[in-house]
């Protein structure tokens, strides 16, 4: 077998089946090893973005990595901003970058680059395979490494001799690594402090915003008056009728200090110390109250749910919990279009287990609100700070959730990054409706102007953050690649055009102008 | 002043007066500034991709720098191809990458990455703006590292406090660089080499690919039997009727090898020694052949041009030169349309003084002589090797030059990567005509996979390179940003929408179906 087999071959016996592809010359190998080894699905994007991006969504639905194939550094720079946000989500992915042949490389040919240097922003394990005969065992520990809790980008490097050569057996799955036991004394501590009923807010993350988690977080609210809380940035959260509801920290720096404002305790529960996205002239840089006492429950790459669990169990918290999502829909909103509207339509007419990717950016602010009542679904958010990440990762979703309807909430201004994630969806017949807020505008550089202290930006100031002259025509560029597109110039328009969406499987679009 | 304005002044002083943005609100002081200093003309794209490439396109015709303004990190990422691409062309480019305020940066907030490694991948200069005082000497130094021969990206680092707090004075322009002179005895030594008319080639890089340059070349080769020849990676070459003809290195390692088979002598002028953009195994992975001797008449960062000047007096090389492009327009293609015919065509009514960037791919390898006969232009190649570069090149050329048609020979694959740059277009209203050939594949990877020996794709191998399913609709792609579009199923029907854009002035795309 060749490298490029056995790489194949091992990523399949670790569990990762789906590979997000967009090859060049030295990723032949791994193309034509396609057709040899059973059980990888190849899904080609035509820009590196939505591979990147998307396998982050796959893995944050499936629980399992995907691979990337990237064309050598170029290639790699394409996919940099979403294996931002991948790091930024603890998204577990097997990243694999293609490269000049051993010896080929000395000679400086014009695609060469620096990719060691490259990679280090975002990758918690990097390796440069350095024969064929290292690829199996250089897979196996790519997979391993991604896995690694809460879960990391990992980076293999191939030469392109090294899939060509000939290598040895593929390795077999690597033991899935486990994450760290917490310490029974860390569990008494944070109990300890939970039964003292001062202002204290649990910050929770990862697996915590997930059903089982949420359960555990509520009976701590019910049985100790904590306040559950998660990051903006979370990855992945499970919302709708019956779970728990928790608070989210907000983007903008005022009502996030007025949220933790009077707090003496904050635990962290596999989550950082929450900060602002941005410093602003003359505004705090933090968000945590200065005489708030900040507590570790579990770091990141500590087994938080069972830390969570047997909190529960020190507290001899009740089965009772904190406040659930009713199960309330809105009625349709009629008439001029908002933001708030599109959503509470979204609510009224949300299938059940449905997906939401959220990238609306300045019309999602208050998503969270215009959303309550919603049947069960699971919330992904842009994670990075990144725009450009919402419309693959509902890419991803999709193929690692086939049954279930995803729905990619999506700014004008964010969705342009990475609009050829269309082409893959109606490729791969996905079921995705795309919502695009079409306010013509980059809004929320707009506000963060004025948080800059500028009151009125100059014509060119304004040009720069204006996305009319021209206005994009969405209806177009989704039909430019195969996807069906209709644009809702009121409520009454864009309930028709959601209900129909809802009703036929494959990926849709509906621009909404604002 | 703020430092953002001093910035922009300092840029403006130095002759810098066009900046590519795409902005966060990490750069919103330098986007308040575009309305208080004057001279600097900001271009908005909608991928950072654009910015870069544009840039680059703008630098290659301007023949100097323009800046970039790109958001931290992940807007880096974005425009990391292009970027590669720049360096490879020898750009002169000012790269500014905006960066969380100073003391925000330690809370790891969520879009920060260590930009600092990013860049080094394509820079020749970096630094990081310590303080708003510092900023006026940095951007001062940026101008002079960018300039200096034969042009690098040099990239400065804005910590947003730099921007907003209070600075010095603007600095005056840097002196520009001058490029270091060639010794005599190396002309005499070439001059020498030349006289034995053994068979000798002259690698020609640079400005000796313009108009100057290329007569004095004419003029060596006619006198002494040199062959001249240019990289296939060349930045920019000036062609078309009297202007001297020179060869041009291909892509394929056959060709290549069989163009400087029996050559004893390669001397570069501000080239390096050409490779192979891959090694395929079994081949060989080098183009000069074993028993030929490299000569240097210059590096890079040398007066090539003076040198070829002083090499032409040592010589005694008369005022006749060697071959000329004869002013000799082609009849109009007719019938089924092929990429040559498309050539063709647009060489049977290309306007005098156009501007062709050529991203054809497959589609443009033979173009150099279907070509022949044209009026004279300027012809900018990609240069790193990463597709995506077409079309920001041709935005940023018809910047550069108003009152000069561009050509964008765009094939589809290479032009999904960076398509918002249509949008750039239609806001600039930029003589951009672009022209997709449409062949629904990366074609180029099909014979890439021949060359790797792998003689059928099996059919997942196959979809990977595959366009079609659903097939792009360009026609709809342009339209959507504005640019009006149509398509051509015929040599005919391509002529008439080909003569009717360039009658027009204002961005046209034109899909022709191969």
């Amino acid at each position: 077998m060749t490298g490029a087999q056995c790489l194949l071959q091992t990523l399949v016996n670790g569990g990762v089946e789906i590979c997000f592809t967009n090859p060049g010359t030295s990723e032949m190998h791994f193309i034509a090893a396609l057709d040899r080894v059973r059980g990888m699905r190849a899904v080609l994007g035509l820009f590196e973005g939505v591979c990147t991006g998307a396998a982050d969504g796959y893995a944050r639905m499936a629980g399992k990595p995907a691979a990337t194939l990237l064309h050598l550094g170029p290639g790699l720079g394409n996919g940099f901003a979403n294996l931002h946000n991948a790091r930024r989500a603890n998204t577990p992915l097997v990243n694999l970058v293609g490269d000049h042949a051993t010896y080929h490389l000395r000679h400086d040919p014009p695609l060469a680059t620096d990719i060691e240097s490259i990679v280090r922003g975002f990758s918690g394990w990097v390796r440069r395979s350095r024969s064929a005969a290292d690829v199996p065992a250089d897979a196996s520990d790519a997979i391993a490494a991604a896995m690694t809790p809460p879960g990391r980008v990992a980076t293999l490097i191939l030469p392109a001799d090294c899939s060509w050569e000939v290598s040895r057996e593929p390795a077999p799955a690597p033991a899935k690594p486990r994450p760290r036991p917490v310490a029974p004394d860390r569990i008494r501590e944070i109990a300890d402090l939970l039964r003292r009923r001062e202002p204290t807010v649990v910050l929770l993350s990862g697996a915590l915003c997930l059903e089982e988690g949420l359960r555990l977080a509520g009976r701590i609210a019910r049985a100790t008056g904590a306040r559950m809380m998660g990051n903006r940035v979370n990855s992945r959260t499970q919302r709708g009728a019956g779970r728990v509801v928790i608070e989210r920290l907000p983007y903008p720096i005022e009502p996030s200090l007025a949220m933790l404002r009077g707090t003496a305790h904050l635990v962290l529960v596999g989550s950082p110390v929450p900060v602002p996205f941005f410093a602003w002239p003359g505004k705090p840089n933090w968000i945590v109250p200065e005489e708030c006492r900040t507590h570790v429950l579990a770091t990141p790459d500590e087994d938080c749910l069972s830390a969570m669990s047997d909190l529960v169990e020190e507290l001899g918290a009740p089965g009772d919990v904190s406040a659930v999502y009713p199960h309330q829909r809105p009625p349709l909103p009629t008439g001029e279009i908002t933001a708030g509207k599109i959503w509470r339509a979204l609510t009224a007419l949300m299938p059940e287990n449905a997906i939401v990717s959220d990238e609306g950016v300045t019309s999602s602010r208050d998503a969270e609100a215009w959303t309550f009542g919603a049947p069960r679904h699971d919330w992904l958010n842009v994670t990075g700070g990144s725009i450009g990440q919402g419309l693959p990762v509902a890419t991803g979703a999709a193929l690692a959730c086939p049954g279930r309807k995803v729905f990619a909430m999506e700014s004008d201004g964010a969705g342009m990054y990475t609009l050829q994630s269309l082409w893959t969806q109606a490729r791969e017949k996905l079921d995705v409706v795309t919502v695009i807020f079409a306010n013509r505008a980059y809004k929320i550089l707009r506000g963060e102007l004025k948080q800059m202290g500028i009151a009125e930006p100059g014509p060119k100031a304004a040009a720069t953050l204006d996305l009319g002259n021209p206005d994009l025509d969405w209806v177009k560029l989704a039909e430019g690649m195969g996807v069906p597109g209709s644009r809702a110039g009121s409520c009454e328009e864009f309930a028709d055009h959601l209900r129909d969406a809802i009703r036929h499987p494959g990926p849709r679009l509906i621009e909404v102008i604002l």
